[in-house]
């Protein structure tokens, strides 16, 4: 089974369908798309491939900066958020780390590849698998946590005073908490849930940042991650590969930055879509999870829904190999109006509602 | 002092000089620049960055495994050829390793933060830098050595039979030999240096390409490794990062590997241009060595050649970093005819012949 979703080119070769007829509701990836000024950023700076990037990324961390009232000195980018993941695990090899369950993979894959011990805080469903205030018992001999917020694939969110108090205990307790924001630029109000204010306060906070989702560049590879800390930006920027960032990942996000007007349309774009998707899959008695992300997480006793589905061209994310989750869980994205509208209606026709 | 070349950006700072007017000597890609098809492709590729790119590049892989006859699975594809170099020193934890010095500086420091012990063979001036058979010695009390071949920054080749003796030695001591062939694409009759056609025989040989330098294509980050041992080359898949390599890399690279004529016609441009450059530094007393790559190394006694050469808006690389290097040892790529001439020009004012 794939440890991902996005993958159009297994489903395709498994399928038979061409990679650009089926519709990916599998990757959350804003269904606005890339940004007109990003695309043409990034393709105008194809012709200045020929020389290597930047080897800081200077201008575009001086961009990240200003952008999010931050010291640049402060900021490492990396080529996708998951480069960070794994420079962060690296490079502090932490012994002994903590992660939720489910969630993204891949902060347990860098910890184990670093050496270190995985302790797994599981989210229950009958509390909606939001976090509550025993997590606190488990930093008590911990290292490192790793914090998504809000969480993939279950879209729970998770507010900044919890976060500012997992951050507290984690400082008392000298360890670092990595707090990963990559799909908060989706939620309404993330002011309320953000915690890259707190950065100052706390130098064992990392937040977690990508361009993938929001600027619809995952192609690109672009992240990033802060912290107060300026030893620990050091250390990660040279505890991996020179180069991570390249030329065209760097142009796009310095355009990039300039979209705050895209963001707010996206915003308000994917609440509409999300409640739409809601609606529908509850009067087809498919069970959906609060969401404040550009995606929704669902149950339902369909057998075989993800087999069903790509036949009929639609790739949705077949959760059952999440830690802590069994089959019958499945996440899907928000997409455009009419993709949705699809994958309503490919529902129904499973469910035999139509 | 920076740890390599290709930094228009700092010389770009300290200079005053806008970086689009920087020639840049201090990087060593092909001056016929980027293939127009390669050009195309990656243009078009950022259409499609709103998908993340295939997380196993295996279009890509099945390529280079047709262009290099070699099974796909012998093949890792990485963001650039340091982070391949990065993943082997990585997912091998090595204990002790040795490099040649001078020599690319990611070997030892890839080696450093993964732990490992670096021992040093060192090449000798008076043998024009050149490996002797001595170093099998050093061998015997090893895990990895790392050979650049032909070798960054002198542009020594080293001939298949020592290396092939190298790695026979290297086998026999359960160590793992990597050679690096980035620049031998460069090189007139390559087949008499590669060692690729030995990886059947020895399956603790990993050979190093990239594409950075012979499609000249820095700013895309794309190279790849190749060993016959199929766990080893599944270990470095799974030890880092997903999504290493971007789709616009991906794109490209596909683009390139059908570049075989210009290939060849970027072997002759550049043998001519390093005879004319080599052939003009010794008539201004210019000590170099001799080169088989696309870059010329040197020893001067001229004070500061790099900042008088940077005033005059040429960045060369000072190469007094390197270990087993003084000051007096410069690198220069070899560049189109246009500014080849140019640079001569240049060193003939520094030094008063002109």
């Amino acid at each position: 089974m794939e440890s991902h979703g996005a993958d159009i080119y297994t489903a395709s070769r498994i399928s038979g369908i061409h990679e650009d007829s089926i519709i990916d509701f599998s990757s959350n990836i804003n269904p606005l798309g890339i940004p007109e000024s990003v695309e043409i950023a990034a393709m105008n700076s194809i012709k200045n491939a020929n020389r290597y990037p930047d080897i800081n990324s200077r201008e575009l961390t001086e961009a990240i900066a200003a952008s999010e009232h931050v010291p640049s000195e402060w900021i490492f980018v990396s080529n996708g958020a998951a480069e960070a993941i794994f420079r962060i695990a690296f490079y502090l090899k932490p012994g002994k780390g903590l992660v939720t369950a489910p969630t993204f993979s891949e902060y347990e894959n860098s910890l184990k590849l670093s050496g270190t011990d995985v302790d797994v805080y599981n989210l229950c469903e009958k509390n909606n698998f939001k976090i509550n205030h025993d997590v606190l018992k488990s930093i008590d001999n911990t290292d490192i946590v790793f914090l998504c917020n809000p969480n993939n694939p279950t879209g729970q969110i998770t507010d900044s005073s919890t976060v500012v108090k997992i951050a507290d205990h984690c400082k008392k307790n000298n360890a670092v908490l990595v707090v990963d924001e990559c799909f908060l630029d989706f939620v309404e109000n993330k002011e309320k849930y953000s915690i890259v204010n707190k950065l100052q306060e706390y130098d064992n906070l990392i937040v977690l940042k990508a361009f993938t989702k929001i600027y619809a560049i995952p192609g690109i590879r672009l992240g990033y991650c802060m912290c107060s800390n300026k030893q620990l930006i050091r250390g990660l920027k040279s505890s991996g590969p020179p180069w991570n960032v390249s030329t065209i990942a760097q142009a796009a996000g310095i355009a990039a930055l300039k979209e705050k007007e895209y963001v707010k349309k996206s915003v308000d774009y994917v609440k509409i879509q999300r409640e739409y998707i809601v609606y529908e899959l509850q009067k087809i008695n498919i069970k959906t999870y609060e969401s404040h992300a550009n995606y929704v997480f669902l149950k339902t006793d369909i057998l075989q829904l993800k087999q069903k589905l790509l036949k009929k061209g639609i790739l949705i994310r077949d959760c059952s190999n999440y830690r802590n989750l069994s089959e019958n869980y499945y996440r899907i994205a928000v997409k455009s109006e009419y993709e949705n509208k699809l994958l309503i209606q490919k529902l129904k026709e499973i469910t035999g509602m139509q």
